[in-house]
């Protein structure tokens, strides 16, 4: 009733709510699969019992490439439904992630010790755990039905478990989760066609795409000459000076990686998950360009208004001497590179139809700039498509996916159902899984519908576990 | 044509068929699962495209602890079945047996080199060949439907490839595979209390577990002096001299090991598989021991009599100057006592009442030798059953378990159906994965039913595969 009331308050405020967790950890084998060696590493997960009666399920959080803490304070949703089912609440974190480094220090400075970040060894992660709870007191009445939550890369990998370990979770609601984003299974120009999309219809009046289209060529063309770099610098107020051509194309870079994590965190409301954002934040930087066609040849006018455009972005408080496009500290940047480098190889390219400046995805780029990162490259890019099947889930069973499409995710995830178990709904006004977050007067009623379903899907198969 | 009337021919002889394969090796990475190594060695397969046309399905055999030649040449059945369904025939050698040394003579030699061995490692080697098969001329008007087959361990292989790999493999044929010979799955005792009946119920005329039972107290009676031990050497003919008490426990594991061999391999006509071997091999032995009741008394009358009863196994031929009970040296002994002692820990026991001498399942025990051995010790012996499902495989799907009755490993096999399309089909006349072998005029009418039973399973499969 406590919980009830918090809950309310949190909706009632418009904000998420900060739930308390007890946090454990678990000794888990560095090497599920081979026998060369044999020590154990802590492995970090939240607990919360609140709601939790004997024998009801566990609702089981597989963690992705981040702190934990991050995905127990931005996933309201469960806990909500925790309430409605009498669940165990879990979060677990991802090895190499967060406080969960194997080798402490260490566990980033070499593939000997970073090689067993891998999403195979993360699930077996997950499996231990889930056996520990079940020989806990939560299972002294008899084993319990887990369903598996996630989003984005823990969404694929709440997919995957079900996939790949059908016996530790009964079922699966993967958000966002873009288990399709690999070679030869989705075009590589997808992601960025629909980030162009978002921005392109977003406002009501005009098209957002065609300065952010523009914004690229005028910053190679400022950045020519060194007073054009101190000009860039000093105007954007950049805490990193420009000085040379690497510079430049890292500033690009960091950019786009803003109007990307903008557009898959363009939430009805304001929130601070891998940045501090206002309520649908494409629409708020894209009202500072509304009169774009004034200025479009013009290249430092066009410019300028990026720098007011981003501000909430890059200093959302206001009170940052510079600007930074540094995303939260509490996700694995490093560690997310790496897994890019071995099995996580997802094409990505920019083509003549978006608003991205034209860039093919270069496999051979790719590999040699992972071998210069981390000493390794990818080996086969459809190592990942045999581990876990690629598009043929016709045998998986007991998993729901949910895709917002309007995240740049979405292109590379599952949109249809494919059995009658293996189930889609799709979100229209839906960003980066809305539907994992908790309950807000703003939602829109599709992902009020996508929260629905996941419920009752989670109730079918309970029954089928309890008969 | 010809290769019928080959077929015709053996089928008349009453022999299996020497089948002719072409020996390939494909580059395969030593660690699947983890990124610290990312070098590869060769694999071996044998492929036979004596029957095969366009389109047609790949059988593939899962390779167990041993050279796949002698799994090629005692697998008859998949020959034949692949001549009515127009077939590719696939034996896929398994890692650190035969010629698939990942690390050449030094596989052997510490855990850091033989660590890689497991079933996990192997069953990814099996997808990456069949992705190969895809890759080549065979799959160039698409994918082909993959059927996995198997014996044994490589039964337990062929099920799990369908479990884990369902997108690689279409359905399995799991000849006696034990799959649920694990701790908390299966009693400790069943293995040994199906041996004792086999033998008990197989002479018509009296139970041979009898002087079977006493044969150990006998041995150890006799052999408490050094001139019994002397005795015992030169009345067996033994090739290694007993001179002290291990060297009889030795015998006895020896003993006890020949027991159960021949139970496993009591097929109907005389083998070549693990030993050379008569028909019925039970009954040849025990026709040595009817009179067992006029010398049961008489330590070394009854000893006599079973060294001419275990003529057949330890000197078939007749031509060995003095007798071993050491088995075919294509089987990979030592790789196998590896994996039983880091993931295959299948607990055994002796209890009352079966014929062998008592002895408790002890875990502390066996990873005390295991870690003297190897340098390893089983980790969690729920690891196995964490991996693969344990008992629970409602959710997999085109799976056939078979057994037969005769067969000591029975009783860890799946004897009765889980689902719709995982079944189980008991033979009761049958030794261990007689159904895999070719045709012979002297099989029972249950592997003939049994062999139809795994034909039409697959013809149900491929037609959903090509609907």
């Amino acid at each position: 009733m406590k919980y009830y009331l918090v809950i309310l308050f949190c909706y009632m405020q418009n904000v998420q709510c900060n739930y308390t967790f007890e946090t454990k950890y678990a000794d888990i084998v560095i090497d599920h699969f081979s026998y060369t060696r044999n020590d154990t590493f802590k492995l970090k997960y939240l607990i919360n019992e609140t709601f939790w009666s004997d024998g009801n399920p566990v609702f089981f959080y597989t963690g992705n490439e981040g702190d934990i803490e991050l995905f127990a304070q931005n996933t309201g949703f469960i806990m909500e439904l925790a309430r409605k089912f009498s669940a165990l609440v879990v979060y677990c974190e991802h090895r190499y992630y967060g406080s969960s480094l194997p080798f402490g220090n260490l566990s980033y400075t070499n593939p000997k010790y970073l090689g067993y970040l891998s999403s195979e060894q993360a699930l077996l992660d997950f499996v231990d755990v889930i056996d520990i709870l079940q020989k806990s007191k939560y299972g002294s009445d008899g084993p319990l039905p887990v369903i598996a939550f996630g989003g984005s890369y823990g969404g694929m990998l709440s997919a995957w478990m079900r996939i790949k370990y059908p016996a530790s979770v009964l079922g699966a609601i993967a958000a966002s989760a873009p288990i399709w984003q690999f070679t030869n299974l989705t075009p590589c120009g997808i992601f960025n066609l629909i980030t162009t999309l978002v921005y392109a219809s977003t406002p009501k009046t005009f098209d957002c795409s065609v300065p952010i289209k523009n914004l690229w060529p005028a910053i190679r063309r400022v950045t020519k000459t060194s007073e054009g770099m101190a000009w860039l610098s000093s105007t954007w107020k950049l805490c990193d000076n420009i000085t040379k051509p690497a510079d430049v194309d890292k500033l690009i870079d960091d950019v786009i990686d803003a109007i990307v994590n903008v557009a898959m965190m363009n939430y009805p409301y304001p929130t601070n998950f891998v940045a501090e954002l206002p309520a649908y934040p494409v629409s708020a930087i894209c009202s500072n360009l509304k009169d774009y066609k004034t200025y479009l040849k013009d290249d430092k006018k066009l410019i300028t208004s990026f720098v007011k455009a981003f501000d909430i972005y890059t200093n959302y408080s206001g009170n940052a001497n510079c600007n930074s496009f540094s995303g939260t500290p509490s996700l694995g940047d490093t560690g997310w590179d790496f897994q890019s480098c071995t099995e996580m190889v997802m094409p990505m390219c920019s083509e003549e139809n978006d608003m991205f400046e034209t860039a093919p995805w270069d496999i051979q780029a790719v590999s040699e700039q992972c071998l210069k990162d981390f000493g390794v490259k990818p080996r086969n890019p459809s190592e990942v498509i045999l581990q876990y099947g690629g598009k043929n889930l016709k045998y998986a069973s007991n998993i729901v996916f949910s895709n917002g499409l309007l995240d740049p995710w979405s292109g590379g995830g599952v949109l249809s159902n494919i059995t009658r178990t293996v189930t889609a709904i799709v979100i229209p006004e839906g960003a980066h899984h809305l539907d994992l977050r908790g309950s807000n007067p703003a939602d829109p009623p599709s992902v009020i519908r996508a929260r629905k379903f996941h419920a009752d899907s989670i109730r079918g198969w309970l029954q089928d576990f309890y008969n």
